[in-house]
């Protein structure tokens, strides 16, 4: 992917990532995409939805139907955003406040899947991308379920990826301040598993949950 | 706000809610939101940038130079939207796997803020947004900073929010699968905080680091 005029980074450039590692890298982490496109008027609309990634392309899905899927997935430009807040920037004076975050923003055109076998291999790697190892603890769709499911396919055309890590960048005329300045790291973290109201009773805990639960909190004090 | 043909939660109708109470509880819980426009030819972009809100005001914010900024502050449509996630809903089958989450879709036109004095007294808002009691610790913006900050002014003209909470929903007829089924509770939480590489030696955290970081782990786990 290339930095073309309709993803070029122009604010702060040395924050502009355009290779596909950094890109990918990104959209792994995250698990809600906001997807906007226009309406024939010209009307903007951005909505938030779960995605996976395979290659170039990202899947999108909902239920059948939505009226957003539905017009999405006739071939229109989309936009997509993934964002990942990383931490609060605190520096001296106001005006160097920011925040850390890592953000992708991807262009491309939504088209619906309409293969059954393509949908019900994608819808599979939906649940193992919320939760790895998830997909093999539950019960799979059945053909009612998967044609209940709009999928959509976004074959990136354009992407860019933005990343802000790292402390304040104070002026030095401030660095005399007595004002505390560096970073609050944020991270979105997992509490306590709460069991269904109906749950099975005496299930122990399945192995996806345990391992999430353990890696998210190593993350959030490790980063 | 009423519920008007752009803003209509149409999917699963029970999660929407259009007062102003849930809309703004929403606002002010987050920190970013995804601005979407689009171009004279159609083609649809979206950005991350941080807000506050003032009643049924959204205030963006960003460098005066930038090029999305300039095209936003000439009255265009937009359409905001703000998400926070909660939760991961696991259910016994992949078809009920889903989000908690509470998102806020808005509808507006973005006008560029000239006036100073608004301009700084908005922009003192943006540092307690991010966090609460920093701007009366850190150094207010002098008059060059305030003019190298573009601020935008978005009127909300529709909104709608839309929230999943609660547990799975699972098929009657899968209750009797001995899978573990339940939430996984999700919040952005911090973590210790770190010092800038240049901080001035020997002071100790501030009132709005140590409070924000006792909420911010309670949260987490409480909810």
């Amino acid at each position: 992917m290339h930095a073309h005029p309709r993803n070029k980074v122009r604010r702060v450039a040395q924050r502009g990532h355009y290779d596909q590692a950094s890109i990918h890298a990104i959209l792994d982490a995250g698990w809600i995409a906001h997807v906007s496109f226009a309406d024939g008027g010209g009307q903007p609309f951005v909505i938030p939805m779960l995605y996976v990634r395979e290659g170039d392309v990202l899947y999108l899905h909902g239920s059948i139907a939505s009226r957003l899927l539905k017009s999405l997935g006739e071939g229109i430009d989309t936009c997509l955003c993934v964002t990942l807040i990383d931490g609060m920037v605190l520096a001296r004076s106001h005006f160097h406040h920011s925040m850390n975050y890592r953000s992708v923003v991807a262009f491309g055109k939504a088209v619906a899947v309409a293969d059954t076998s393509e949908k019900a291999a994608i819808l599979v790697r939906f649940v193992d991308a919320m939760l790895p190892g998830r997909a093999a603890e539950a019960r799979p769709a059945d053909d009612n379920e998967i044609n209940a499911t709009a999928l959509l396919r976004v074959q990136i055309e354009d992407a860019s990826a933005k990343v802000r890590n790292g402390g304040p960048k104070d002026d030095p005329a401030d660095r005399a301040l007595p004002i505390w300045s560096g970073v609050i790291p944020l991270a979105l973290s997992s509490g306590e598993p709460i069991a269904a109201d109906d749950a099975t009773p005496g299930l122990a805990l399945p192995d996806s949950v345990r391992k999430f639960s353990a890696r998210w909190s190593r993350q959030l004090g490790g980063s």
